[in-house]
């Protein structure tokens, strides 16, 4: 089959075997895909990830490993990317997301979306409602990461949130925010991103017109050290900030802040497909306005760059 | 009268004037004084003041501004370092360690403790109980910081709590949150650096004997980029880092696993005088063991170098 592997540098194959599923996997042939800033510091050696790489999709499944799993074959699909053993405390309580034996789709020691075919235990998969189109479904796990922001801030708070990088997730971060009755403000740092915000309804601004200790909550999505900082530096003492985006920092961090304003960091990462799924079917989140392309996989590579490039938000890939 | 003063270098001086007090405030004779880490990075140029350093002190007082203060008079006294424009949000609800306005002695605005005298409002005045000597009395400041880790973790975890650095202020905290119940853990990265915290009853570790993703709640005190970066390291996914030395990075910081582990970062500042004034009342914080020099003011400049070596702890200033 086709896949885009990284190996010491990405590559386009076309020889790699279609993976065999056993016990409770399913083999899913790729619909769509989408390309994601982790795929693009993937590429540059962040984790030091190796295989087929690619975890937001939506498609089909052709095959299950065990007979009792065959009411999911024809299903159309999108699926959560943690793979956990199992059996630790973590996947016990919280879910796979942090069990340290975990492989991650695309990520972490199991293939990826950027294929025809991966394979994911079923427990891991989510039914697409019949409503939702393909490109509209590909944005679940995004969505899903945005609606995480949500869950993990304080009930409701009256003050205005800032949401730092108008990007392909700071869009969406910013519309669940603003859906779910938060008072939102998007910050950029060129007027041109911030057409798309105000196309969304969104207030936006540019951040350099932001003073200093300004809001008590700021989400950097910004997947840059310069954002985080910005974001330390428009936070109000004792505020909170959600570090949403993994960057390699390429230059030193000034953390005093956090200590002098006793600020609070909030790590966060993946969240709810389910209710992610929900918003896509209310038709509330006009995900297919943040495409700026669709590239097929043998042109995976030029997708790519295209990706990395200033201002590019979502980037699809069809296998 | 003589003075530490900093300005571009730091300088002993004999000749500054006595400061004049007015209104609320009342001049101290500085009786002792305590060097902190903070005190070697304003000399190093962190935050960029000008003046008389030091914050950590006890003292006489020998005029107010007012009459109706009388009462102050000959009082032994500590002081809390904010000094905040008691107008604004933040200084009518959460005190003034957050007044953007603030001054704060001997760090900004404010000259400070290294001196014959200084000047304080009354309201940031505390008295010393007769039973807490000078040598005790002077780690309120530095006590009161270790209390605020107390105030902002959550109620008796049943996890162990590690502490980074047993430093000045480390050892402090490891303390004042194994009197009040925790289960502490002191790592440090040298044999030797231990040995003050066993004595103290502490359970202490090598911190390169601790594995990753070990602790559900890290305090780092080690004053250093390498420290806060091993914190991240030991800190369990989900788990809460207590961010509480201020430094400047002098290397890029890798924060992928705030992310990845979605931590909880909290930043920790300054604490409660009447709360660490009980403890020194108690007693049961051995804190004059920490104190490994006691100089002249004139010596200041040795004594800061003095207390900026490795492994060296609390240094005294004696006016």
């Amino acid at each position: 089959m086709q896949a885009l592997e990284l190996n010491s540098g990405l590559q386009y194959r076309q020889d790699k075997p279609i993976p065999a599923v056993c016990g409770d996997e399913a083999l899913i042939r790729v619909k769509l895909a989408g390309i994601c800033a982790t795929d693009l510091e993937l590429v540059k050696g962040y984790a030091g990830f190796s295989g087929i790489i690619g975890h937001e999709f939506v498609g089909l499944v052709e095959a299950v490993g065990q007979e009792k799993h065959r009411h999911w074959l024809n299903k159309r699909v999108v699926g959560s990317i943690n793979i956990g053993c199992g059996d630790c405390e973590d996947c016990q309580s919280d879910g796979p997301e942090h069990c340290s034996n975990r492989k991650v789709l695309g990520i972490r020691g199991h293939d990826g979306a950027f294929a025809d075919y991966l394979r994911l235990p079923v427990g891991n998969l989510f039914l697409v409602p019949d409503q939702v189109p393909d490109e509209e479904a590909v944005f679940t796990e995004p969505l899903a990461a945005a609606v995480r922001v949500l869950k993990q801030l304080a009930p409701l708070p009256v003050k205005p949130v800032a949401v730092i990088g108008p990007g392909r997730l700071g869009l969406l971060i910013a519309k669940v925010l603003g859906l779910a009755g938060y008072d939102v403000e998007v910050l950029g740092r060129s007027a041109n991103s911030l057409t798309l915000p105000k196309h969304w309804q969104l207030k936006a601004e540019l951040i350099l017109n932001v003073p200093a200790n300004h809001y008590d909550y700021v989400v950097d999505a910004s997947g840059q050290a310069s954002g985080f900082s910005q974001a330390l530096r428009i936070a109000k003492p004792r505020g909170t900030v959600v570090l949403k985006s993994t960057f390699a920092a390429s230059e030193p961090l000034d953390l005093s802040k956090v200590v002098v304003g006793e600020l609070h960091i909030l790590g966060s990462r993946c969240g709810p497909f389910d209710e992610a799924l929900v918003l896509l079917q209310q038709g509330n989140v006009p995900v297919t306005t943040m495409v700026d392309g669709r590239y097929s996989l043998k042109d995976g590579e030029v997708a790519l760059r295209r990706a990395a490039q200033p201002g590019v938000r979502k980037i699809l890939l069809q296998p």
